[in-house]
């Protein structure tokens, strides 16, 4: 999905959603981002569907996943190897989409080869999130979060560029220090960390405005 | 110092604002935020020297401490302990004073008794904020950071109004476990944890942006 303000000229930035587990391009927290930024920034905004989700099939690793993780929730045994394995998956084939999807973009009259490039991806966003920016140099800031495993601290050790990471502190997923962790691997000189009290979904309202905030200095320039 | 807007009619809200060690009331840091809050509020601010600061009497606590600081920076031994220790007597004395102000300012015609009142206060403008915001009931809402002892981390546990609270991730002088144990204390619902890569005196500007955010939702309104 793309969204452009109905205005001449070219944008000067573009921002990438990708939405969380389980959810697609369309989803509220995916939507909300989509309506603030267009307000508040001269952007293009695009959001995909992460391969298994959305308008896209369902695979074989994509319905295993969701069949182990319904035992897991029943048996009630912990489900975070599960999550990350499936992420980690999930990740592999989207990264070459994604690029492939921001130079399909960079085509559009409306956008242009010079466009710069903000992503913003939390929860099972940022596990796709972390090593898209760590190897596309096209992208020049990124809103991440939500997320932490080993694996996902190594590819934040190669991000240079700005970051505004999110945690929740009461995360029934994230480990806190991990995800501490995560945001301390990240090599950006500007690195921001906001963490919130509540669980991994109680994200409060007001980050959206200070989501906005961060991509009106970088990459994108106010509305 | 208080500072308010020519305009008719009451303030709905007042922000004090209190320096940091060896500053003064109308200090860079604290002149900053009078400027931007005035501009983006509908408050009153005020600020005030801590004792022993700016234009107030030096006493024999004072002199000591500087004396102990400058001797220790000399022998490039700990000042950690020290700062802790003075800290506290200057909050001490700090706490009815500052109650004292507010009263004060309260009864003033362009103020009002019923104003809502906020409080910034940062590394040593923290160490009085802990305890002024945990005992002072009118305060309903705080920006605080930079700071962090066992002492402090217990008046944490006393604060249940919204809290901003600023660290900065490779800070010289606060540990970064005890600055996330403060925080990790706070028993407000609502609190936001900002880390930023730097030393102690590295703070962003963009973080006045968000703490003037900040106090649009709590206890002010949008100018």
């Amino acid at each position: 999905m793309l969204w452009t303000r109905a205005q001449p000229g070219q944008r000067t930035a573009l921002v990438l959603l990708t939405h969380g587990g389980g959810q697609h391009k369309g989803a509220p927290a995916v939507a909300a981002r989509a309506w603030r930024y267009l307000k508040e920034l001269d952007a293009a905004i695009i959001a995909i569907d992460a391969p298994g989700h959305g308008d896209r099939e369902r695979g074989g690793r994509d319905t295993l996943f969701i069949e182990q993780l319904t035992q897991a929730r029943r048996d009630g045994t912990p489900v975070g190897d599960l999550i990350e394995g499936y992420n980690a998956d999930v990740a592999a084939q989207a990264l070459p989409e994604f690029s492939e999807v921001l130079t399909a973009v960079q085509a559009l009259d409306e956008i242009g080869a010079d466009v710069r490039i903000g992503f913003w991806g939390l929860s099972s966003g940022a596990a796709i999130g972390l090593p898209f920016v760590a190897g596309e140099p096209r992208v020049t800031a990124a809103v991440l979060g939500l997320t932490g495993s080993d694996q996902l601290r190594e590819q934040a050790r190669r991000i240079r560029v700005p970051v505004q990471f999110l945690l929740q502190w009461d995360d029934e997923f994230v480990d806190r220090a991990v995800g501490l962790g995560v945001y301390d691997a990240l090599a950006s000189t500007e690195k921001s960390l906001h963490a919130n009290a509540g669980g991994h979904t109680a994200v409060p309202r007001f980050e959206v405005d200070a989501e906005a905030r961060f991509f009106t200095r970088h990459p994108a320039v106010p509305a």
